[in-house]
């Protein structure tokens, strides 16, 4: 499907995976009373805890319950895979990551004392059944286990129970080309959507919830949160990641949203282009001239637009066990567009 | 003109100085080498030094000069009227703002030893002789005592050598109703527009900058900035006005800014509902339940995106002094929509 | 044990328990190989979930893992009790309050669907088995079980493995009285140490640090954290409380500490005078006039000092699961100063 | 006169200007009703605004006006000479330093369109009349040609007018010496200090203000403020000044400073290790390893109390325009220590 969004030109797989050495992986939970999962970025193949990776975040709306932002806003970077799930199993999934750090040191021959896992929410109670945490640590084991570069978007993983713009959200990816001084870079974002209501869905200008909304009569408030994370290969400094990913607000708005009060809109990236090794005294970074930022900007905007997009287009209709029933995007999307 | 943006009412005027008290004003300086001026916001009719506002600031993008944001951050409160100019005058327009500070002090029987005058900017350099400051004390002055609930809009004070999105822009403005528990709010938007490409610009989903660029044949980078103030009547503190003019952003995305790297955003908001008069000991404060602040996020994005658009709209061509020609939006609006 | 820190006068307990409903609970874990704890502290005695406080947190030093501080950052207030433990028991004590609150919310007949719970930490891995983390949910509940308005100091819940300036550190407590406009009054400070060197401990001017080291022979990097947690019933906004808070680190730096680049130091602070509940429309709050903040300011700083120096006077000393010793400052104190 | 403040060594001349490049002026407005000036930093030889350095800074209170701060954050630059006056005179120092840059630039063959010049701020309202802004472009041009090596300290400059600790404060200076994998790196303090009440002042952990305080019978609140400049060699990114200005508030605590209200504590620091030129594309930066920061910390609290401590030493007794005294704490110090 192709859909448009912008104007530079995707990678081949149009997703956060054509950063070279980033792969994703998903476990849901689907029983009659949970709609739920976990998803796992890698952000390589070697080890992230010994070769850390610089890193940054944005907050652009704080209700919400993110673990690790903290660190990576000291240290500008990323030491462990990132986690998404629902709200409430943040502690259960940090927890597993803790372990899976904990065991794969032993199996290095290093022993981690401290580490910091970041793990991402959004809330999927309207549709999974929330209180009674799902997604413990053989679960984020299994979604790291089942990595790879191809994945499956919508409603798998963390993006099983979540509801976008008052339809069914999720699991969404896109990536983008950067031309930089003849050198081709890529930067890929993966989303989970779970915010917006239907009546302000916009796509490419068109009122595409308004038209949904009169036929299916049920929208809600803008009540949930957007989780984009952000992986590329150029040569950023965490402080340049950190204006690249503040970009994302762009893609949120242009489908509709107004970034509500309930909806917690967290922003993480990371560069595979440096590796911070232990050791003393210097060491030197790549950077891209801040000049050169236009292009990175312009994708972060576009390919967070595409991915919240596709993660309603490639998500199926799921109902929750309290019968809520979430529609398609799909079902609706070639007659209204 | 009716704009037809989002789903909100406006107030009487449609500008921020539906919110009672609030006053704008302008000075143009208009001659072979300057196109340039400076446009203030009084914030209210009584003594804003003695009986200060909450007020708040938030960066979008930080490439800029504003003056003033620190103590708003730490102290949570406005002070001074807030002057708009351009980049490189700065400087004297906060000295003429301490100034008028100092004889309004004198006159009214205290003395000023400390005032945070706020100044924000953007760059005409590409109209205007920027270097050659023509922005001073007495043009401050005149802007002040020009000041009235109805104002000029487009290319007129601060605005008059500005550019968005390729197009003429300037100053533009919008207001919307908020209905709370029975009572009627007025959120009002006061906008510097000098930031996006042509190609970008996209209104109510059209891309209308496409079609004017096929037409006109030149774009530019996505250099400038955009200054947005919001001003209300609704009780919020500190840190609720910060929450509400993040919302901001929302408005640009929606006319195809990716806000690029060279534009400063930069949102400043005040609430007119709590005064904060010297003295010792405690004080009540009236604010809004947080659950209530969507209306407040809607109003802030959709007063934004109209007030951005309506710079654009009510701004006439303009010749810069180095002979490059700004078009109006005007010129191309009708056929295209 | 008289120490003479500062000018103000402390609360009766010279706790944080002087600030009226407010209880702290520890739950102790020391075994072979585990010397590590929980350490809670309730806000109130009635539910903290529905009438939430105002709260700020203020990073000094962001090398660590404490849970919650984003939503308290985007709404500006605290909605559950705050547990304190160590680094890579995090995830497990998020989830045990997780627990507590839903199962608070059905005890009272609401549902809990999304929930912040508060997390510091301090890294005790030199003296306990970190890695196989021994603190689960029966020890959070058996530390809200235990809270009270007496509560012990030193060695005990989450400070059972600190250390502190090389020698055994943990939970310390102080208050002062501040009076404002005839009103008394408390300020109340609870620290978890883990921070500083030795060598650079100072006790009110004096070099005990270095006086001890000649003693004893060792020292080590200022690796580790600090944790302070402030309550008031000084009727504080949370930017307000933000302020207060920030006045810690002069504390910990009057003792020596240089804020070291391994140690995270994490403040967090709430005011039980204002409550916020349920509901839409508007409310009111009760807040000082800021220009009565320096009392706050200094009985902070004071606090702060007391609280982590009586952190190592109540502390006895510890030997950890590997045999590593940490002396009591008691043992040295009596001679030194 | 040797201070002993702390345990590292200082550069040759214990100045900001051990830093290679870096050079220091004054110029001192000293009449009937003046007594304040201008201070400047230029941080090297070459065009500061053609090859920008690494730049950070830190507000531990935001009661200020300092200019310049957001660029800072955002772009992580520094591409002005660093400007230091009193609070009502930041508009026209700003003004100066934008046509000195304007001029610079003409001089090279290259036009200024836009520059953020950085000037911070005390209050010397009172022994200066801070109303009629002595400080102009004049002063600001005598100051960047006298600048050099060797600089006066105490009452000069921005210093002329400044009280800290109830005494004379001004302009102080240190530097510490870093080792780091063989190489000797420097880190240069400059500060401005008009803070902190004489009750409080403590040297070394003596209550000298106190004693001081029995004799002179006065004393203020702690109203005022401190600026801390510090220029390194060390490769430091802008992230990593940012953690080591951080540490200013060390040094500040340190002397008995509470950071009162009044106060605005602004750090802002450079790195002459890495320039940032214009151009696209990817560019290389050294900058340290994390693990190696703690020197460089410690040298931060070190060099801020030594340069404190100096500002008073060096500073003269001053009476200002409305008779008030200001003594020197060289009349007391020999005595009280």
């Amino acid at each position: 499907m192709h859909l448009n969004i912008g104007t530079m030109k995707p990678g081949p797989r149009n997703a956060i995976t054509d950063v070279p050495g980033v792969r994703v992986g998903h476990c849901t939970v689907d029983t009659q009373t949970h709609k739920t999962g976990v998803t796992v970025i890698l952000p390589c193949e070697d080890d992230i805890f010994l070769r850390k990776m610089p890193a940054a975040c944005h907050v652009l709306n704080g209700f919400g319950k993110t673990a690790g932002l903290m660190q990576i806003r000291e240290l500008g970077t990323l030491e462990t895979p990132i986690a998404l799930t629902n709200t409430l199993n943040v502690g259960l999934v940090q927890d597993a990551l803790v372990e899976y750090m904990c065991r794969r040191g032993e199996a290095a021959g290093y022993g981690v004392e401290s580490v910091n896992p970041v793990v991402c929410e959004c809330n999927d109670a309207s549709l999974n059944d929330i209180r009674h945490r799902a997604v413990g640590a053989q679960e984020v084991l299994a979604a790291i286990e089942s990595a790879a570069e191809e994945f499956a978007l919508g409603d798998v993983g963390a993006g099983k129970g979540m509801t976008c713009h008052g339809l069914k959200g999720g699991i969404g990816t896109a990536s983008r080309q950067v031309e930089l001084a003849g050198e081709i870079f890529t930067l890929g974002v993966l989303v989970l959507t779970n915010h917006g209501r239907l009546e302000d869905l916009t796509i490419q200008g068109r009122a595409v919830g308004r038209e949904i909304f009169r036929r299916i009569g049920e929208d809600g408030p803008d009540k949930g949160s957007c989780i984009v994370i952000l992986a590329t290969d150029l040569p950023l400094t965490s402080r340049q990641l950190g204006r690249v990913i503040r970009r994302a607000g762009v893609g949120l708005a242009r489908l509709g949203s107004f970034i509500g009060h309930g909806s917690g809109e967290v922003f993480v990236g990371f560069s595979t282009a440096n590796r911070m090794e232990p050791g003393e005294g210097c060491m030197t970074l790549r950077c891209i001239r801040e000049d050169s930022m236009d292009p990175a900007f312009r994708a972060m905007a576009e390919a967070t637009e595409e991915a919240v997009l596709r993660s309603m287009l490639e998500a199926s209709p799921v109902t929750g066990w309290t019968g809520k029933h979430r529609h398609s995007l799909r079902e609706f999307y070639q007659e209204t567009v």
